[in-house]
Formats: structure tokens, sequence, C-alpha cells
């Protein structure tokens, strides 16, 4: 189903609490129809944030959206304070009365309220509460047999760039022909795509069970995927994801993302490991496994000047002889075409017999 | 509080099935004063399962066991069949009305059952389902700081024997006057140790936090902690429960386990890998967080005889130049002595401006 989001972000839009809202309508394949939030009502979301070049309109209530046709409301949006304000209740409940889905990224669970499950039984409305992951069963090794070839985004952190890198190869992949598709594995991942799973939500012992049925889930509908990274593989804390993704989505080839300039893991004094290192981490684990090899480096350069950035993608090229390119600010396809050739080809897992060492 | 178990274990106690309470019987701390299986009432222990060298009487019901002041009913075997029959409940309320705890190993969660939760609102009796995880918080570095060492067993792949290496490993240090404490990680391991957390059924995000939880609670109790492993770093399924160890548990030092002539991870074809190759691909992985070590080989030679047993630890030492042993055929503590140098002092974790590559 193409939804037609209206994305609940009263008194909030500008901030840098709506960056899931700002991301869903720079890359979601579903279209927002229109933004609630009072204080720009009668505005566009172009008027709002120009780089978003969208002319939505900016409304101040569900009612007012329901004649542009939507769907779906979105809720990703941290509200103002944290906890969910009478205003933004009383929407989700007037959305759920119009037969709206109810699309929710907050850490509560909106379908266990039961003012909003009441709405909802009434007009036979869904609440998806996107944080929430379906059952999924072990990982079985069942993904070593799709024909799409899987390309996963490793990182040397958090929050450097690996959802944004996979959206913007898909899209590169698509405009040069090939069918791709985005695989979303966290939260703001899964409202652009419209599917998914968050992958860290997942009881440890699944979580590659998880990737894994991501991957056999798009893979019949696309010649290449392009699965959304997490964290990092010597993150303290969250590297035990990045190894979920890393085994159970079984890519065949990788693509590492940085930001230039960081230096420790965040919220952590470990140090980032180096370009080098961070190839020979990845590809040693998945040599143990199913090899695949890094075959670019996506760098975020946001902050530096131009002088500066492209410094720093010579340095990532020289340090590893691998492409590197920053893909939002010097654009993905140049970079997409330099990796094509090393993501044409389905790698296979070891088996009895092959040498793991 | 120390326990005095019942075990229940009736039709099934000479059985496989019954293997946690041959281990609890084997290595708790906490004492079993008697067995439920009617098969073998007014037999002992010793009787049935010579080698685990008990005289615990065994009885055919509650009502008899409970002149031997047990503590708590200790339902560790799984059914013939699966599912709880009759007299496994009658047995199980029998408890709860005596105000025995009930100590549950099975995937059943017993405090969600209406007639178990009723009878234990009764008399106070408290239900632990060991496989069921507390609340536990994102991994945070706390691990790092405590005064005890802490050593983990890890593995060449799943079922090699990390909990029976870690718990050898705790007796041996004691025997030498070491205060030593076994962390038990896996649902056997906890009914041994009588605490503990079930690490693979944690939120992905969270399992690097329970490990840590973990080591902070029984550090203060210990000079060494022996961390009972789980899984392997290259197994498809359950590296990320591994490497959640790796991390959140913070080790100064590594044992690694390995089953002699085992060639491929149980239930796929992935090779395992050789020696020095899991020697490498641990110690890196812990270079990149917190340095350690390993230190030492305990060799499962289970089904070789005795000259195949040497041949293949002589082996293994011969690989990687450590200390290699079988330590339930041959004994812990000449393995122990040999390691012990190699466990005595604290890494510190990476901090900024370290080279992690």
């Amino acid at each position: 189903m193409a939804r037609r989001y209206v994305i609940l972000a009263s008194g909030a839009f500008a901030g840098r609490s709506a960056k899931t809202a700002h991301g869903v309508i720079a890359y979601a394949t579903d279209r927002t129809v229109a933004v609630i939030d009072p204080t720009f009502a009668g505005k566009r979301v172009r008027d709002v944030l120009p780089y978003l070049d969208s002319d939505a309109p900016i409304v101040a209530s569900v009612g007012a959206a329901l004649a542009l046709a939507p769907t779906s409301l979105l809720v990703g949006v941290a509200p103002p304070g944290g906890a969910l304000p009478a205003a933004w209740r009383r929407s989700i409940v007037d959305a759920l009365d119009a037969g709206l889905e109810v699309v929710n990224g907050l850490h509560d669970v909106l379908a266990g309220d039961p003012s909003f499950s009441a709405a909802a039984a009434r007009t036979g409305a869904r609440i998806w509460d996107v944080r929430v992951p379906p059952a999924v069963p072990l990982f079985s090794g069942s993904a070593y047999g799709v024909a799409a070839r899987v390309v996963l985004t490793v990182g040397s952190d958090c929050a450097v760039g690996k959802m944004t890198a996979a959206l913007e190869l898909t899209r590169a992949a698509n405009e040069r022909g090939t069918r791709a598709r985005f695989v979303a594995t966290g939260q703001t991942g899964i409202m652009i795509a419209g599917s998914g799973i968050a992958v860290d939500r997942v009881i440890a012992d699944f979580a590659p069970g998880a990737a894994e049925q991501l991957v056999l889930q798009n893979a019949p509908h696309a010649d290449v995927l392009f699965v959304e990274g997490q964290g990092s593989i010597n993150h303290p804390a969250y590297a035990p994801v990045t190894l979920s993704l890393l085994f159970g989505a079984a890519p065949d080839a990788l693509v590492l993302v940085h930001v230039a300039g960081r230096r420790t893991i965040e919220d952590f004094e470990t140090p980032l490991l180096s370009y080098r290192a961070l190839v020979r981490t990845y590809e040693g684990l998945c040599a143990a496994v199913k090899p695949a090899r890094v075959v670019g480096i996506a760098l975020n350069t946001m902050g530096l000047d131009d002088a500066s950035a492209h410094a720093a993608i010579a340095d990532a090229r020289e340090q590893t002889g691998l492409p590197a390119a920053d893909l939002v600010r010097f654009g993905a396809l140049a970079f997409y075409d330099e990796i094509a050739p090393g993501l044409a080809g389905k790698t296979a897992p070891l088996r009895r017999g092959d040498d793991a060492a």
C-alpha cells in the first residue's frame, strides 16, 4: 500500500526533535501530503525548511488535512517535554476516528493506551508502533540463498550517516536502472521505508534472525538491497547489534561510513578505529562466515569547508585505496558508479571443508 | 540465602533431559537435599548416577522431601513430552503451598500460570523463572572500574564446555586460596550459581548492559570472576551474544574452550576457526575496546581415548604456545596454576588519545 502521510508535529516542526519527520519528507517513497503544526499553519514545508523542497501544506489540525486524502498519521516527532500533550492525544484520536492508520515512532507504545486502542477498534484503524519488533525466528541461513545482492552500511560509530548512505545509494542505483531497495533496521529508517524492524529492540538471540527476515522479505522485489547498518564493531554498548546485521543480513559487500574528524565513540572514551582497522575487522569477521569486502567509504563531511571536505575524502582514498565520497554533499551517482562493479556478484557462505582461518 | 534444593525430575532423573539437574548436583554451591522421581524412590542419587557422588535421597513426592528442610523446588528437567504433566503441576503447587520457592528453568513461565501464581500468593512463596531476564540499564563502562579480575570463557562453538570450564576454574582458584566466583549467563549456569541473567534473552541493545550488571554485582565478593561465555565469535546466529559478553563483561583475560574434533558450527556448515584464528579474533576485538589476552585453552576431549586426548592437548599447546588441558578429565588445578600469572592483573580500557588501530 502506498501511504499518504500527515505528519503530527505541533509546536515542533522546525526543531531538531523533528528530524525523523524531516527524514521522511526528504527520503520516503510514500508521500507526505500535510504537516500538522499550528505555529506554521498556512505556510508550506518549503517556506519553513527550504532544503526539504516540499510544497506540502502545514495545517492546524487533523480535520484540516483530511481533504488531502491521507492514509496515515505519522507521529515521528518527540513532543516538546517528552510526554504526550493533550493536543497530541486529541489529534491521534481524531486520526483513528477518521480511519487513518497511526504510525508511531515514539518510545511510548500507543497501541497499549486504552483510549487509542478503543478509538482504533471503533473504525478498524491500525496503530503501528514501529519500535516494537515482530516475533521472528532464529537465524537459519536462508538469507544465503537470495538472488539479490545485499550491501550493508557499516560504521566507525553510531550516528555517522549509515542510514543516509544506504538511502542515497538506493536512490542512485534506481537512477542507474538497477532495481534497488532500502532495508530499514532502525526507527527513522522504518518510517522512511514504511516497513522494517528495529533490530536493537529484538531479543539478542533473535537479532540476526530479524535481519535475515528483512532480507528475505525484500529480496524478491529488488536486484540490490542496501541494508541500514547500526552502531560500530568496537562500540562498547552497541557492537552486538552491529554484528547481528553483519551476520544476519549476510551481505555480499559493505560500505564503510564515517564522520570526518570524529575521534572517539559517542558517550565513551573509546577511540574510533582507523579506516584500515575498520576494513580489516569487518572483512575479517565476514571472512569467517560469508565473505564480504568493503567496496567504498561514505564520508560525512558536515561542518567542514569545501577544501577540508575534499582533503578528508582524499585522505580516506589514500589510506584505503577505496572509492570515497560525501554522498549528500557532492552527490551519490559518481560514487555509486565507482563501486557498482563491486556490487555485481554474490558471495557464498563458508561450507564444511572450507578453511575459515 | 543458601538454598536447599529439592529437584523435581519425576520419570526423568536418569535421562539426558535432566542434565541441568545433574549440573546443579555436581557444581552448585547450594545443596541438593532430595530428588523427586518415583521411578527411583528409596534409592540415593549415587545409586542411579555414580559419577555425581551425592547421597541425597530420591523420593516420590514433595511431601516426602519436606522433612529434609528444603528451601526451594528446582524444576530443571524438561518433562518427558515437553508440556507439564499433571503430576508435575501437583508437585509445583504442593511446593508453593509448603512455602517453598520454585526455581524454574523451563521455557514455560510458571509465574504466568494462574494456579501457580495463586498458590504462591497464598503462602508468599517466590516463583523464579530463571530464563526471564530482569530489566537492566544500557552498558555504561562502570564494569571497567571493578577491582576483581574478570576472566571470560570464550568458545569455538556453542555447547563446547564454556560453563564447565568456568566452574572448574572457580573451584580450582578457591582451592588455591583465591576468592573466586562463577558468574552465570545462561539457564543451567544460573541454576547452579543461584543467580545470574540469561543474556541471550535480553533485548539486543541491553545485552552488554546485562553482562556489566552481573560483573558489578559479583565483583565486590571476589578477587576473580569466571564469567560463563556463550556461543562463538563466528557463530552465524549467536555471535552477537558472544560479543555482548566480550564487551559487556569487560574481561581482563580470556580462556578459550573447544571440543576436540569438532569441525563445523552446530546446526550450520560454517567451519570452526582454527585456534590461532580464534585467539586473533577474540584478542583483536578486545584490543579495540579493552585489551584481554587468551591465557589458556580448555579442551573438551570427551569420547577420545587417553592417548588421543593427550595428543589433542599437545596439538593445542603446539599451535598456540598456550597452556592447554582437559579440566574435567585430568583436573583443573595444574591448568589453573599454569594460567594464574596471566590472571593477576587488570587491563585498562582504551581512552581518548590511545591508538585503537
